[in-house]
């Protein structure tokens, strides 16, 4: 019985690639550069090459395995194909007939990649066991991944889960890279927090803060100010919690999760920003779903090979 | 083979009866009353006995029957029970169980009303043809049902599409009937127009308005003068329109539908209804989904008992 699959979470600069067994066991991983100047045929040449280089080290051939999972930076359709990409140089191409052509047939799975790391973290992360979460991923952007009855939202134009692009501010005048005003992205991202922690000190009247000595700010810099109570930070802080945890309460009130995962780089400022999420969450959601738990993310950077993996497991 | 079904929709004064073929065909409808002092157990057995004649009518029996749909004014769980009952006096009960039981064994589906209007506009209205939906019923209160893959999202808590308790503003100091303050139902549904209108007549320098000699203000009265120009009727109209748009965007973001139905006896006021939403929507939504269609709702008071019927499709 095939028991092998590849789950690879493709980013703008690297692929990481890990080997799996169907029961969620990481053999191997690794990562390879995805070369931002090379097309999408180059690329996935060259990882169809490693893959059947590893799998010959273990005595293995394409034919063992139950297929491949991919992520990429960019909208999935259902057909497999990807409209565009974020910091990569592939053009509108269907990532999962290419890729199963180049690796000899074997079944190919394509996802977005804020969906593929919910998907991970209900297979071996924080959700494990849930049939139905919402992940966010707090980094550059807001990445959101919707997972309903074990299978990811895709939306029916790919923006399933889009949650970082909830217009959750219509006095914004700021725009997004979306170029829309008032996105959660605005707020939520290390680039928002930074965004916003900026404004504040440029107006007049704001509160002491050791951030007007920091010559390099960004959102670690300003979580820590926060931990260590500076009063502009945690106003900043305070901020960004409000406008996810409300934003995490109108996703309750459509899909209703068992489930909040947060992931990202951000997250990692740990339990006080957690708890100022969850303050603002319990405030906004409708009773039903106002226990719902909010918690961090397990995997780390390897959400998404699990997540990719386990798309083969329908 | 079985090819009929009977779809239930239960009110709080009254069930509405569809008698189907499994191809959406409806060959015969008639309300009984629900009693809203009965309980449970009897108002189902008074539905049986009904059934069962109506079926002795035309030579059949409950054994041809493919199954038995039920919608309910409350949140329904998985397994079919449902934990209470907007103006019905039913106490915390498992309706397909007991149902099922009262019809001697034929299959029985429940779910919530809102839920299964959508699930009915999917069928045989305004969504047909479609995979994916987001209803929302603009009546007394604002339900909201969300439709992925052919199924409707029940929630882990029962609060799936929950979307007329969606945090909308939080600066509101009125309270809802949930308990929250600031809830979409606030302000899109009819007596939440007529809220905002009362606010706005009681205040100062409003706009002159016709309503101001209205004796039994209702969102017909209300929407009737907007449609001739009246300003302060216009500006409620639009504040209704703003929050109900701006929060199907954030529907949007999350679960990316195909097309927006709009439905309820509020939403009979027409084009300049849904193209007001529609204004407001665009210019909140992600680009990705800023061109759903929004229309009206096509089955009407039916769109319940379709649905319900259809639950027993799957």
């Amino acid at each position: 019985m095939k028991q092998h699959i590849f789950g690879i979470d493709v980013g703008g600069t690297s692929a990481k690639i890990g080997f799996f067994t169907s029961d969620g066991t990481l053999l191997d991983k690794w990562e390879m550069p995805t070369g931002s100047e090379a097309g999408a045929r180059e690329s996935l040449q060259l990882m169809a090459d490693d893959l059947t280089r590893h799998l010959e080290k273990k005595s293995l051939t394409l034919s063992d395995l139950i297929g491949v999972g991919v992520d990429v930076p960019g909208p999935v359709l259902e057909d497999g194909s990807v409209k565009g990409f974020a910091n990569l140089n592939w053009r509108h191409v269907n990532v999962k007939e290419l890729f199963s052509e180049l690796l000899g047939g074997v079944p190919v799975c394509v996802g977005n990649d804020a969906n593929v790391a919910a998907l991970g973290e209900m297979w071996k992360g924080a959700a494990a066991g849930c049939r139905s979460l919402v992940m966010v991923t707090l980094g550059t952007g807001v990445g959101g991944g919707v997972i309903i009855d074990q299978k990811i939202v895709t939306g029916a134009h790919g923006a399933g889960g889009e949650i970082g692009h909830m217009h959750v501010n219509h006095e914004e005048t700021d725009r997004c890279g979306c170029g829309n005003t008032g996105c959660l992205e605005q707020y939520a991202s290390a680039t928002g927090l930074v965004r916003i922690t900026k404004k504040r000190l440029a107006a007049e009247n704001h509160p002491p803060s050791v951030l007007t000595l920091s010559k390099e700010m960004d959102a670690k810099v300003i979580l820590d100010a926060a931990k260590k109570g500076d009063a502009l930070a945690l106003e900043s802080m305070h901020t960004m919690c409000a406008y996810l945890g409300r934003a995490l309460a109108a996703v309750a009130s459509v899909a209703d999760p068992e489930i909040f995962v947060i992931g990202g780089g951000v997250s990692r400022a740990g339990d006080i920003l957690i708890e100022t999420i969850s303050r603002y969450y319990k405030e906004a959601a409708f009773f039903a779903s106002r226990d719902i738990r909010i918690c961090p993310a397990l995997l780390g950077n390897d959400g998404g090979m699990y997540g990719a993996a386990r798309m083969l497991l329908t």
